[in-house]
């Protein structure tokens, strides 16, 4: 070993999900949107002047962040931005995570909590979901050094109704309470309308699957503005300019469209409504789906050699080799066409 | 103070460089390429086809990363692409400053190093520049956590011949050396070239300057694979997506087009050679500038009053309050234009 090398650090090596891009593929495993973003969003890249391109973005996000509060009903200074929602949530941590105190967050959960908790030096312990994967809510009740959940649940699927957050708020009036809703927009009612109540939650949302834009890095956190300008405080304080000219100008058009977003996220329902009664006929079982995604288990049909009977014909959806949850898949709302391929080939292969 | 408020992390608020946006005005304060990017970005616009936003993006930058290393000369496995070249540093600074010992870099430098280095609790020393603002590298020997410095340097626009960087690696040869090259394609020869002979050197580099692209916040860096795939390691760690798809298509068509790259950097060399007689002509002085700005200070004219001054006239230069260098100012090489306006101005201001 050279001396040098000792200096770096060690971490345990991540490998990005597979992202395939094959014609022909039937792509249901990273949750992303079957449809285009927002129409307007043509127009945009039409028009973007790109002499503006030499100069540095708004700093302040304020466009997207006008946007934002403007759709959401909240102050401008109730709005953050980053870098997808992995952005977002990474600050949040730093931010407010910095109790000796652990976090607490469920045991099936986004696996990039821990990795955050870890990169930070934050200490945490997970909490149990039940055996129908909700949430119980009095793992929340200890002291704590703050508490992050998704809702509707990565990878089950399952929402908690808003009672139960409020339960978990009304005893964690200490710390900061960060509800990641990545995927809210295919489920019930968003923890936004809780903010009047409780200025120590955080929501964060993405533009990566109900708006269409995985692939220009949207995220944006909403809460009291106290907690939004720790964020930015953070933030400026190692990295002024994250948001780019591109995602500040499309990311103002994919909000501004609320008829097509509405529409887009109501297809993906409809197309939810018919995939799960298809599993249903095949024998599958699965928590009641929140998100643009459906998690399922069969009884006869290890998840593990389906996953791998599926690759096989270029139909990808997602295997986690994780306990408690090794014998499910979490399946992708795709198109009614990717959908009708999938139960087709499905169907064939159970001999049903 | 309510109870949660004590888990907020405390840092000093940042307030990001003034991003003034006003017709007429004239803009050197942030050292952006006055010229537009390359013509065949606008192409890429036009012909970017909006469904792939859906997507994510290659969490490896494949396309990216494979043109800078067509036009360097590297291979694949040697090119770093993140968030601009703050995102990069961050990152360098997290992976390969892991040590009880104190990183070094000048005492008048970017001024992004020391705060980096509280964020990640790197001890760190710094190294005064010599009189003409040209580094000591004795001051280097001494055993340290890792080296970094910009070449040019920031704010002084000093551009340090190879033969300082061989000495400086020389005497290190168990850390990690980051050169920081954000402005060196308006000064001499890239410290790429030493990269055969040191396994432990890093180049970074951006598009914010040279290729007029500071609004897509595009970095990157060169080194060996080694240390390049621990940069990877600990970047997929906790954000794998961070480069957008149009990031990396606006990217790539920026790099293809030298010929336009060549001029646009020419064009501004010529455009501060005559800026560099003009400041002559009116009694300033500056050190030898290597960058696309020029650091300038009168013997009669108080940099802080001239400041103001220009400010007055909507004419923006950027002025530190920082010992050593509070009698000067940091001058962006505009257009010819530009700097006319800006030679008119300071002759009337100065009756000359």
């Amino acid at each position: 070993m050279k001396a040098w090398q000792d200096k770096i650090r060690s971490v345990v090596p991540y490998t990005p999900g597979e992202q395939p891009n094959r014609p022909n593929m039937i792509k249901l495993n990273t949750n992303e949107n079957p449809y285009p973003p927002a129409p307007g969003v043509r127009d945009v890249l039409d028009h973007f002047d790109e002499d503006r391109l030499r100069l540095y973005p708004d700093p302040t996000a304020g466009t997207l962040v006008g946007a934002l509060a403007d759709y959401y009903h909240v102050g401008k200074d109730q709005v953050f931005t980053g870098v997808g929602s992995d952005d977002v949530l990474a600050i949040a941590f730093m931010t407010f995570f910095n109790s000796d105190k652990p976090i607490f967050f469920p045991d099936i959960t986004y696996s990039f909590y821990p990795v955050w908790a870890d990169l930070f030096k934050v200490p945490y312990e997970t909490k149990p979901l039940k055996e129908d994967f909700s949430i119980c809510p009095q793992d929340y009740y200890p002291a704590n050094g703050g508490v992050i959940f998704p809702n509707p649940n990565a990878p089950t699927s399952h929402y908690e109704d808003l009672s139960v957050i409020r339960e978990i708020l009304d005893h964690n009036q200490d710390v900061i309470v960060i509800v990641d809703e990545a995927y809210i927009d295919f489920a019930g009612e968003s923890a936004l309308s809780l903010l009047d109540d409780y200025e120590n939650l955080l929501i964060v949302q993405t533009f990566s699957k109900s708006r269409s834009m995985a692939g220009m890095r949207i995220g944006y956190a909403i809460g009291h503005p106290e907690l939004i300008k720790a964020m930015n405080d953070v933030k400026y304080s190692f990295n002024s300019y994250t948001m780019s000219q591109t995602a500040l100008a499309l990311g103002v058009e994919a909000v501004r469209d609320d008829v097509y977003f509405k529409a887009c996220t109501a297809k993906i329902r409809a197309t939810r409504e018919k995939a799960k009664q298809a599993f249903t006929d095949l024998g599958f079982t699965y928590p009641e789906p929140g998100a643009n995604f459906i998690f399922v288990t069969h009884p006869d049909y290890p998840a593990k050699e389906l996953f791998a009977a599926l690759r096989e014909k270029d139909i990808y959806v997602r295997y986690f080799d994780k306990p408690r949850i090794n014998n499910y898949l979490r399946v992708t709302i795709g198109t009614d066409e990717q959908m009708e391929a999938l139960f087709a080939f499905l169907k064939e292969y159970m001999n049903r």
